[in-house]
């Protein structure tokens, strides 16, 4: 069946989205035809908005509206305790336990030698930067379990030694192999008490 | 973790649509954030747009963006078979069959005394309307094989008997493809039932 163009530029649209495959994006179409107008322009409008207005924070690469993310900005949270992530999701995983009270660095990727990704292409150059202010007494590298991830934590974990902080690793709480953000509290929260020196 | 406005705003209008949660919803608020601005804003304009343009056939119910749908406006389908559907989401299915040729009538819901749903709550007049043209000769009655779609189908005969249309039900059975082990009993009594001469 063809669909008329409106709906088939919808699920095309919602097709785009990394995860959602044509199936589960016809049905968020109808979904969509499902909701009032003014909910249909609300979400509309909350995508447009969110894309326009959520930046970087220009210290930890965390999502902000503003200059700061509420992180950095909040002189309640430990300044000496940087945990280092690849993504914003991964963050938002740590946050979830309440056990960490420091700042984070979101380095926007992993050091992956076979798919070309080398130190310039994440926020490591902005890391040492903050090493820099010698303010930072310990990098938690919570990069993922997998290659890629502890390839880059051994690589910080070196560029990180002149300058005199503690590096130290998730415990292996994290089942190896997976991606941070579908591990559960408990088995975070055990990792982040848990920690080892590099 | 409080998330800053846009993003709590943009993942509480993700969870707004049927079938996701809050999880999902999460996901789908960072998808979009990984998306170029223009890939974000065309999702934001699709859905505004399909909501605005997209209503239902003045016939048949379904979904179009003009005044008949593309299935009610086109000729070359036969009038005088009208397949009953309880949503356009069914219509959809049967199309993927191209088994089908005749048109539709899409209820908009099934009968549901329990929920509080009576003939007045679906497009059962627009139905008689139809009929009472006189050009109709039959009704699939394609509604869900269960309970409120049993009695939907039932009360939909009864009502088109003055009209001298026969009105037939999809078959049950096994689904093709499947393993008889794993069928429930009553699909198996209904195929038993509904046997054929190979």
């Amino acid at each position: 069946m063809e669909y008329i163009y409106p709906l088939q530029r919808l699920i095309e649209k919602f097709a785009s989205l990394k995860g959602v495959g044509k199936k589960t994006a016809e049905r968020y179409a109808f979904n969509v035809m499902a909701l009032s107008e003014e909910d249909a322009n609300a979400l509309a409008d909350a995508i447009r908005e969110a894309k326009e207005k959520v930046k970087p924070c220009s210290v930890c690469g965390n999502y902000t509206d503003s200059e700061l993310c509420p992180i950095c900005s909040d002189d309640q949270r430990d300044q000496t305790v940087v945990c280092v992530v690849e993504d914003t999701k991964a963050v938002l995983a740590i946050e979830k336990t309440r056990e960490f009270n420091g700042l984070y660095h979101v380095l926007g990727g992993v050091l992956s030698p076979s798919n070309g990704v080398g130190p310039d292409q994440i926020r490591l150059s902005e890391l040492i930067e903050r090493l820099e202010k010698r303010t930072i007494k310990e990098l938690i590298i919570a990069t993922n379990p997998d290659v890629d991830g502890e390839t880059t934590a051994l690589y910080i974990s070196r560029q990180a030694q002149p300058f005199g902080v503690k590096t130290t690793r998730l415990a292996y709480g994290v089942p190896v192999g997976a991606s941070l953000e579908y591990a559960d509290q408990a088995t975070l929260m055990r990792a982040l008490d848990g920690r080892r020196e590099i």
